[in-house]
C-alpha cells in the first residue's frame, strides 16, 4: 500500500533532480489534482491517474504527498483559503462601519461555501470526505475566521460602535460559532434554499448583541 | 423488495386480530427495535430480526412501518421528542426569568443531545442513517426547537425582559440558528469536548442581543 516504494530507486529525488522547482512542482500536482478532482471526482481519481495526467511517477507525486487524503486535503484548503481571504479583505475595509462589515462576512461566507460546495458537486466530494476522515480542514477554516471576525470586533470596539464590556476571546468565539451554519458543508446540504434570509437574521441578532 | 406480500394472507391483518390494540403492537415493535438498535446497531438490524424477536412476522410489522427506516425513524423520533420535552419544561418555568430560561435551553440542548447522541455509539448510526437518507427528523427537531424558543421569547418579552422592537419570528428563528451546533448530531460528534462553555458563551452574546 505504500506507494513510495513502488519505483523509488528509477526516480531521483526532487532534491537531486534538475526542472522546476520544488513549490512549482507541488503547484503543477495540486493544479492537476484539482483539474481531476472536479472532473472525474474525488474518489474516482487515483495517484496514478495524476501522475501520468503530469508525466510523472507515483513515486515521485509521494515525495510530496504521504496519500491522496493530503492531496485532497490541500486542494481543499486552497479553496477555504481564497474563502478566508475575501472575508478579510471585508474585515479590512476600514472605509466602512464595522456592524457593516459584519453583516458581510455573514452574508459572503454563506455565499462562497454554497458555491464552493455545491456549485461544484465533484469538489463537494472532496469536502466530505475530509469530514468523515476528520482532516484538520474545518479546525484550521475555523480558526481563520475567528481571526477574521476578531479585526472586525476589535475595529468595531476602538471606534465605540462596539460595547467592550464582554469578553473579548468569549464574544469573538461565540460569533464564530453562530457563522457555523453557514459554512458547515453538511450542515449547508441540509439547508442551502433561504440561505440569504438566514445570515441577515443571525447577523441582525448578534448585531443588537454587539451595539454598544 | 416489498415486504408486506410475502406471506400476508396467512397473517391476518391488525384490523381483524384480537389482541393488543395496533397502537400497543406498534409500542410494542418500537421497544424492540429500540433495544436491537442500541444493541447491534441500526445497520447491522434486520425487519426479520425484529418481527423473530417480538414472534411476529415481518409481514405483520410492514403493516406498521413501510420499511426499516421508517422504523429507524419512529425510534430516532421518540429519542428527540424527549429533548423536546425537556427543553419545553424549561421553557414554561414560569418562576424562572426568561433570560434564566433561555441559558439553561442552551445549556441542555447541548448536554442532553451529546448525551443521545454519543454515550450510545449504536443508537448514533440511526441518527447519521437518517442524515444521509434526508429524513423529516431534523426538519422536524428543528421547528419543535422554535416553537420551544418562540414561547421564552415571548414570555421575555410580555415581562418586558426582552426587547420589543424586532420582529418575533426573525428572532426566534436567529436564535434556532445559533443553537444548531449544539444539537445537530455532525457538528456535536466533531467537537464534543468544550460543548459547555460554547453554549455558554453564545447564550450570553444572544441575551445581550434580547436585553430590553
Amino acid at each position: 500500500m505504500n506507494g513510495s516504494s513502488d519505483d523509488q530507486t528509477s526516480q531521483s529525488s526532487p532534491q537531486r533532480q534538475r526542472g522546476p522547482a520544488e513549490h512549482e512542482r507541488r503547484e503543477q500536482i495540486l493544479t492537476a489534482a484539482n483539474g481531476h478532482f472536479r472532473h472525474y471526482g474525488y474518489n474516482k481519481t487515483t495517484v496514478a491517474d495524476l501522475a501520468k495526467a503530469i508525466g510523472l511517477s507515483t513515486a515521485y507525486i509521494y515525495k510530496f504527498f504521504d496519500s491522496k487524503q493530503a492531496i485532497g486535503e490541500a486542494v481543499c484548503g486552497q479553496c477555504l483559503g481564497s474563502i478566508q481571504e475575501q472575508l478579510a479583505a471585508i474585515a479590512d475595509d476600514d472605509g466602512k462601519p464595522a456592524s457593516d462589515r459584519l453583516r458581510r462576512i455573514y452574508r459572503t461566507i454563506g455565499k462562497l461555501s454554497a458555491e464552493l460546495f455545491f456549485n461544484d458537486r465533484k469538489l463537494h466530494d472532496i469536502v466530505l470526505a475530509s469530514m468523515a476522515e476528520k482532516w484538520r480542514l474545518v479546525d484550521t477554516h475555523e480558526a481563520a475566521v475567528l481571526e477574521i471576525i476578531r479585526r472586525v470586533v476589535s475595529a468595531g470596539r476602538e471606534t465605540g460602535e462596539f460595547e467592550r464590556k464582554s469578553p473579548l476571546d468569549e464574544t469573538c468565539e461565540a460569533i464564530t460559532q453562530t457563522l457555523l451554519p453557514f459554512w458547515h458543508p453538511i450542515l449547508l446540504e441540509q439547508n442551502l434554499d433561504d440561505l440569504d434570509k438566514r445570515t441577515t437574521i443571525v447577523a441582525n441578532l448578534v448585531l443588537r448583541g454587539l451595539s454598544a
